[in-house]
């Protein structure tokens, strides 16, 4: 076997959801409940009856490559003006993610740093391609802050890759224009333009603020911009996601691509023409802003401490030091097992996001709003019981 | 940039078809032209009014994979009975075949056998994992008969993995049981049960003969079958295919799975449900069996050498030799090139599939017939006006 697949540890999250009982109450969701919109699949349909259902092109049709980078180039990029030539569409935004890494890290000699606490995958994908990862942590005393000094302190000769999730999973973080450009700039200072950013935007959608999270695509040529219709649109069971950067570096993981799965569902491309063309990217976005009111007011009625997110449909909930185990140093898994076993409420262990996540527990507010009301109450009541 | 990349030629099929023009008779296709089975879609968008489209289990659904695993159970499988659990549903073949690549060899130390000739991305998905290859070639004297004997002959030490496809593209061939029981009792025999055969079979359901052609896996406890619904059900586009195999291998396959894509597109994974439940794999077959009657007669009336083929959809033909410059070997390419510019018919060269390949040219039959018929005479044609 590849030794590299034992390296692979079981997800917390996994075992997590074994437990789940029927009737609990789900705060671990990872993805959206809201119905998809069907007029984009009647659209499919139509077309699929009209045209078949044959190979597209391995990089994608042309006209969702198109409307993709139109889309993307919303925001100035520092390559330059976007095309078709500039994108792979791919199976959801983990493919392109795996890609990136894939693509521009030899693993005989490159590492990858990222930032935590942080979405799983991340080091699990280099792991696989045998790619070393380091770790940058981010100040929980400081509510996770981005902090570009922190990441520039941590570029190394051998770092070839950073990957920057904003808004970010599970922090709610969203990483602001200023610290944005000093990493940039402070890359450009070193001398290390080459050290590609692997800036990971499927939660770009949803912001609570008015404007999109900048990119740092703005200020860094290196960057590779991965991004889905999953959380934007419902629609994690479509698998359409795509890779945007330099023309060069799409070229070379559209080879990849190609043996990885030749392409995507043209069935799927076809539901992306449609809500790209019809500029449906952004239709959810008000709905969890008014659920983002609910649950912060939900966690204030019960005197727990949740970062105010910033994007993303996830809060994360520092738990009270008396919960940890009195200490910060563990206890967020057996805090989440005893959530579920006390309360039946389902939440996600802070180090399944890393080291710096301990002593922290991730809910996600996708559930109806009284569910996750519910959930929150019942886990200031545990908080408060284990004071006891 | 990951060095592997480099090592991957561009595809010589993509350079032939980069030459077609309007009006040009096209029999380099490999991909069915027939109209998908619309009332599997119109199931899928019943069911994804009904339930949305959200994430499958990683490996797929559990109903799916039993599906498949009961359509696979059809042949008798060394390993005993099959179940969901020796099943993941991957995006096409192609990344069935990857994942078997990633998941059963460690680059360090094992090597893959291919025979030729063969699928080109066989070689190419080995290189991008940094896996070795070599080459195991038939012979084209006998039309490129599988040979058990060959393949044992050239296993190493170090081979850990052989690619085995039947029907064979190009070639057309079915590997006899016969054989594949030699092949089977051979490796037993040299105490090599620890190589994995890779049965690419996704041709299995075009075949000529009256009966599925046999799979290894009947006499080869560690066998990895890929298949998928794209040349049975001409569902190129909807990348739903499947690696079957003993379920401790499957699983570190779906652990490589979850990272690559997370999974198959919900809806396409209806389509298939309904594809596989009302048993219609073999829809297509008795279409693909008069067009070969066709195919054949046409080449017989034009004198030319197409080895019969006994599975899938394509007819391997012997360049006379005055037609490759005199030599056997080199030629194919120049031959396909002037076959176009002369004669407007696109073919692929042979030595796409390996130096094996080299002296013959590949045709495809999925054109309607008439054309098929055109395009064979006017091949005839350009041979004999070669040999003025």
């Amino acid at each position: 076997m590849n030794p590299r697949i034992s390296l692979i540890e079981p997800s917390l999250i996994r075992a997590i959801n074994d437990r789940k009982k029927p009737g609990d109450i789900d705060l671990g969701l990872g993805e959206p409940t809201l119905p998809p919109d069907m007029e984009a699949f009647e659209y499919a349909m139509a077309w699929t009856r009209e045209n078949g259902s044959r190979y597209a092109p391995n990089a994608g049709q042309a006209e969702l490559r198109e409307l993709i980078a139109a889309y993307l180039g919303r925001a100035e990029w520092a390559i330059g003006g976007l095309s078709a030539g500039n994108v792979c569409v791919t199976v959801g935004s983990e493919e392109a993610l795996y890609l990136a890494v894939k693509t521009v890290c030899d693993p005989a000699r490159h590492e990858m740093l990222v930032i935590e606490p942080g979405f799983l995958a991340y080091p699990k994908i280099a792991t696989l391609e045998g790619v070393a990862t380091r770790s940058v942590a981010l100040d929980p005393d400081n509510d996770f802050q981005p902090d570009a000094g922190r990441v520039l302190e941590a570029v190394q000769p051998e770092t070839r890759l950073i990957v920057l999730n904003t808004p970010t999973n599970p922090t709610g973080r969203v990483w602001p224009a200023e610290e944005l450009r000093k990493l940039a700039a402070g890359l450009a200072a070193s001398g290390r333009e080459d050290v590609f950013i692997l800036a990971d935007e499927v939660y770009g959608e949803i912001h609570a603020g008015q404007e999109y999270p900048a990119t740092i695509a703005t200020w860094h040529s290196n960057t590779l911009v991965a991004g889905s219709l999953s959380k934007s649109n419902a629609l994690t069971g479509l698998r359409v996601g795509w890779l945007a950067g330099p023309a060069e570096v799409i070229t070379a993981a559209i080879k990849v691509h190609q043996f990885l799965n030749t392409g995507v569902a043209t069935f799927a491309q076809r539901v992306a023409v449609f809500l790209f063309r019809e500029g449906r990217l952004g239709d959810h976005a008000p709905i969890y802003r008014a659920n983002r009111e609910h649950m912060l007011a939900a966690a204030n009625r019960s005197g727990l401490h949740v970062i105010p997110p910033e994007g993303g449909f996830y809060g994360f909930l520092r738990l009270p030091s008396h919960c940890t185990g009195g200490s910060i140093m563990g206890g967020s898994i057996s805090a989440a097992e005893r959530i579920i076993e006390d309360k039946r409420v389902i939440t996600v262990p802070g180090v399944a996001f890393g080291a710096a996540g301990e002593g922290w527990i991730r809910i996600s507010w996708v559930a109806p709003v009284e569910q996750v009301e519910e959930g929150i109450r019942r886990i200031g009541e545990w908080t408060r019981e284990e004071l006891r």
